[in-house]
Parts: structure tokens; sequence; C-alpha cells
């Protein structure tokens, strides 16, 4: 039989939760289509901050390195946040996406039939959104030089950094985003302010040249503050967007808001080759932590996009899915996508009806 | 009488429609107040290139720094989009903001009950919003240097931008967004991206170093993509926000759009000395300009703001503000917050019902 070696990033908070529950998961869905995975698990963010000093350990990189796939719960918490930059679990998140060169994210921003109520948007508005964000991950202001802290010619103190992109960086990413969307509505989106920043500029300049290797997709460009305006005007209008890594982060997470259900939002981070990094959207809820009340749905899916887009595996990315959604049909919620009606279970009972949907 | 000088700047698109309207209501409040306004309008924006050729023209720029406050109108088109930088209209709004010093810009967003419906988020969620955004407007990203295009060490194209903040600039945004804090519910979020920006690392531990001087604000921190979502899931928790040049351009426009009337909003940008500058947040909108079409109680909000906050004139600005309320209460509305049940007028005839109520 095939077989796949999945690295397992815990992390901090429920993550352990819910990680334990997506694991199952792929290893019933391997055994369903005939492959077996094989799971290291290894440390990462604060859990390896208290274990060994450091958020992303030499000897968890290497073994992510040499793995077909990363599944990561998600890290940090109030414990660790107010340590010095370089022991912040963050950094170890922002240098397993670099030493990984996982520079494309993809983030699913659905709101699925079953869960338009949860959305703040007016039903009308809401439903049938179907958003993906891919966000450039390893490039721009989270990773420009110079950046840090100095003097200026008044002698005051100054902090900076650098927004800066290579016409290679955007190329990239361009074309990932356009064989995404090619895939989807046919329509891509890009997120820019060419209006003001030379950045940005360029990044207008090389998708617009891309574009000419698709002509099956519609592009257009938006300035990042009105697309921050029309996710919340009329979402419907978008299909695929792409930016780049900061203003990524924040519509990406703006967008999972529309869908009220951030506790169901998987995401993927892939590179030109080697092992992809799958995660969901939402954070390490520390309040929450180890009380078997996490929904575990946003990991379970994360492991669904790991199955597609890091290992080809479609057609068992597509029985997890369908595995979700058969368990939310059948009225099982947990307490944050809970609604009058249906019935409330934990994070593990959570997994064990996703199992049986299997 | 008293006497005060005002610049304006019609600009473009629907600009010098909504303009003629607001300086009526100032003229009118000012005999009503027992003051008089000298109105002097000149060229900004596209308006400006198609005359001479600069989208800030010299005489422009004095004249507003002349005067004790400015009027602006939206600028920019299609025509001018693809225009070299230097000749945007864009680029004179950028100018004009640093020629005044102007690095404060204040931009509610209050829903109000009369239009709670043009909301695209649910009426319970919508309601009773009231938010003041405090936007850095002269530093940041946005004049930071070095900036430009290049060549990186592979002899690939680069872009690049700047993102720098020194002490004293935070310092003082941060005392103008305390202040207006204190004044409104007493509560400031500042928001800013500290787990991965140096900028940002400065920023917080300036804004923090500044509250000790405002015991009675209550401050609190967030990162840019929380307050993103935030914004959607719950926009009440906000009162007073103060954020980055850039964080702002986003979340201001994301704030706005929450309200559902973006025809409505106002914004002042005021320095530490000299005159501020006043304009609704809504562009020319081109495709409306001249057809009598336009929602002029931005720019008459505006106008309210600057009697208030440019010329410290409150009863002035009150009078304004209630005559738009009225105004809404009679069941006047311009197309863009049309409901049925209301009353259709276009922008000269809601700004003599606004002259009406005053
Ligand atoms: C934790 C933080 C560094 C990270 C980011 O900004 O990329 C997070 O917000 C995300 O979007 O994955
Ligand atoms: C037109 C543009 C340069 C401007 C900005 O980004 O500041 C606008 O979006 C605004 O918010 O006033």
């Amino acid at each position: 039989v095939r077989g796949y070696n999945i690295t397992l990033l815990p992390g901090d908070g429920i993550g352990p939760e819910v990680v334990a529950v997506a694991k199952d998961a792929l290893s019933v869905a391997g055994s369903k289509e005939g492959f077996e995975l094989r799971f290291q698990e290894m440390l990462m963010g604060g859990a390896a901050l208290d274990a060994v000093g450091v958020p992303l350990p030499d000897e968890t990189l290497a073994a992510a390195r040499n793995s077909d796939a990363i599944l990561l719960g998600a890290i940090g918490g109030y414990k660790w946040d107010n340590n010095e930059k370089h022991l912040k679990p963050e950094t170890g998140l922002l240098s397993i996406r670099a030493g990984l060169g996982v520079f494309a994210n993809l983030r699913p921003a659905t709101v699925l039939p079953q869960l338009v109520d949860a959305s703040t948007l007016k039903k009308e508005v809401a439903e049938g959104v179907d958003i993906m964000v891919v966000r450039e991950l390893t490039g721009g202001i989270y990773f420009g030089k110079p950046r840090g802290f100095g003097t200026n010619d008044k002698g005051e103190e100054i902090g900076f950094n650098t927004e800066l992109y290579a016409v290679s960086e955007i190329d990239r990413i361009a074309r990932v985003a356009f064989e995404v969307a090619r895939k989807r509505g046919g329509k891509l989106c890009s997120v820019d302010k060419a209006n003001v920043l030379e950045a940005s500029m360029l990044w207008r300049k090389r998708v617009s040249a891309i574009a000419s290797e698709y002509p099956d997709v519609e592009l257009s460009h938006m300035y990042v503050d009105n697309a921050a305006m029309q996710l919340v005007r009329n979402p419907k209008q978008f299909d695929t967007i792409v930016t780049n890594n900061i203003f990524g982060d924040i519509l990406s997470d703006e967008a999972s808001m529309i869908t009220g259900s951030i506790g169901m939002l998987p995401s993927a981070s892939v590179g030109e080759s080697g092992p992809g990094l799958f995660e969901p959207i939402h954070g390490s809820a520390p309040d929450i932590a180890g009380q078997d009340k996490a929904n575990p749905l946003a990991t379970i899916l994360s492991a669904a996009m790991l199955l597609k887009y890091g290992l080809g595996l479609e057609s068992a990315a597509k029985r997890i899915e369908a595995a979700v959604t058969e368990t939310l049909d059948n009225g099982f919620r947990t307490g944050d996508i809970y609604s009058p009606g249906t019935t409330l279970v934990g994070c593990k009972r959570m997994g064990e009806e996703v199992l049986k949907a299997l």
C-alpha cells in the first residue's frame, strides 16, 4: 500500500484536542481509500518553548521537511504573550513557513447552508458566500529587510519594517492564484494599494502580466481599503482573491468572520515543492483548552486540504468533506456553532460522529 | 462679527455638487450663530490636472495654509487612473495632507437609527454602532523612505516601501486619540501588528506609555487581523480606535461600510496647529456626477466637523447635525439611502431641506 509520513504539530491550547480528532479522521480515510498514513508528533509553539526553550526546535523543522505533509493545531497563549520576539510562539510559526518555503496560503471562507445563521450578516448577504483567499505567505513586510529599531536624525527612537516584493515572488503566487481560480469560478480579484505603494504597483503590473497565461480567468484589481468594504457590502461578488502577506492576513480574517463560523475554516500553505502545512485558521483558545469544548471541524477540514493539496488524494479529501457535511446535517454542533434545535456535543463526540459518517 | 476664511476644494466627480450644498449650510449656520464665513474656491485633483497639469497646484496649498479651514469634496476618476504616480489625483491628496501637517484623521462610523436597515449586518448587530477611528495620516508606509523600485541580488526587479514610526509621531497621535476617547465613551483600542512588526512594537510601547497621562481612559490593544474580524462580529465593542496610516485606511473603510451608509460619513484631518482638512469619506462617484443624484449629507456633516474641530464652534456644528437629523426624520433620502416609504430627492433638494431645517 502507498504510505505517507505526516508530521503532527499539536501546539498549544485546544491544538492537541483538535489534532487528535483530525488524526483519526485521516487514518480512517486512508484505510477506506487504500493508503497508509504514518504520524510523527513534534513540538512547536508554546509547548516547544516550555519543553526546550525555543518556539521551533531544529528537530521539528527537520522532521517537517522530511515528511510528506504537516498538520498543525494552533499555537500561542497568554502565558507567552510578553515574551521577547524570538521567544514568541508566533515567531515559530513564521519560521516554519519560511523554513518550508510555503509561499501560498489558501484560505477558504465558505458559508455552509447549515450554518448561514451564524453569520452576523443578513441571510440574503451571507448565504452562498464561497471565497478563496490566496495570501502570499513568505514575503512582504513580514520578512522584508531592513527591519528593527533605530534612531532618526532628531535622535528619536524609530521602529521600521520593509514591504518588499520581487518579480519572481509575485509571479509564483499569481500563478497559484490563477490555477486556483481556474478550478473554481474563474474569477480572480487581485488586491493591492497601487495608488500609494510602489510594492503594490509592481504587484499589479506582474499579476496583470501573468494573466495572459490564463485567458480563461477573469482578472480584476481592487484597492485594499475598498476590498475591506466590499467584503462587508457584498461578499458574493468575490470568487478568488490574491493579495500580499499583510493584506491577506487582514482580509482573510475579515472574510472568515463573515461566514460567522471560524471554528469551521481550514487553511493550506504550500510551496513550489516539498511538504505543505495545513492548519485551522482559529487560534489556540486557551480559555476553553482541555475542556473538550473545541470545534474540531476546522482541523478535520484542514486534514482534507492536506489530502487534496498536500498529497493529491482528491477522493479521500472529498470523503472527509462529505463526512463533515453529513455530521452537520445530522444536527451535531459544538458550542461555537450551536443553535436551538441542534445537538450540542463536545470535541471528542464531534470527532466520533465524523468517523461514523466516514 | 467674527470672520473665518474657508478654502473650498470641490475636486472631481460629485465633489462640486456636494461642496456647493455644504457651503450654503455653512453660511446659514454662520448667520444664525453670528459669524461670517468667507469662501475661496481652489483647484485640486483631476480638476487641477486638467486645468494646470498638477494635482495640487502651489497656489492651492498656499491658499489652504493661509485659511482657517479647508473643505474638500472628492477627487479622482477613471480618466486619470492610468496616469503616472506624480500625475494622479491621489498624489495631490497625499501632498496636501503632508503639506498641512494634518497627522490625525478622525473618521466616525455611526449607525443612525433612521438608517439601520441600510447595513448589511443584522439589525441587532448594527444598531447603536458608534465608532471613532483615529488614523495616523502623515507617517507610516504612505510616506516612509526608502521607497521605490530597484534590483535585488538576483538581478530581479523589486518594489519596496518603508513602514516607519518615530516616538514623537506615535505620541502625538496617541494623545489626540486619548483626548477623543475621553470625550466619547472613555475606551480606546489601539490596533497594531506587534506580534510581527517592529514598527508596531514601538507603537504599542508608546501608546501604553502615553496612557498614564489619561488614567480615565481604558486602553486595550488588538492585532489588526483580529480587529478586522471583531468589526464584523460585534462592532459595538468599539468606542474609539487608534491605528497607523495603512491599517487605519483599511479599518476605517470597513467600519464605515458596517454602517451601510457611506454617503453619510464625514471625516476630519487635523494637525498640531494650522488649518484642518474636512472631507466626506466617499469617493468622487464619476458615474453619477452632474446628475444631481449625490448624497450631500456626508459633506454637510464634514462641514459640521469643520466648525467643531477646525474652528472650535461647537454650537454651530450641533446646529448642522441637528438639521441633518431632522431632514432624515422628515423622510428625505437620496438614492443611496432610499428605502420604500421615504421620499426620494436629489442632491440640491436634500440641501434645501437641510437649509430649511437650519
Ligand atoms: C500569528 C500570526 C503571526 C499569524 C500571521 O500574522 O500570519 C496569524 O495571524 C495568521 O494569519 O496565521
Ligand atoms: C485615495 C487614497 C490615497 C486615500 C488613502 O489611502 O489615504 C483614501 O483611500 C483615503 O482613505 O482617504
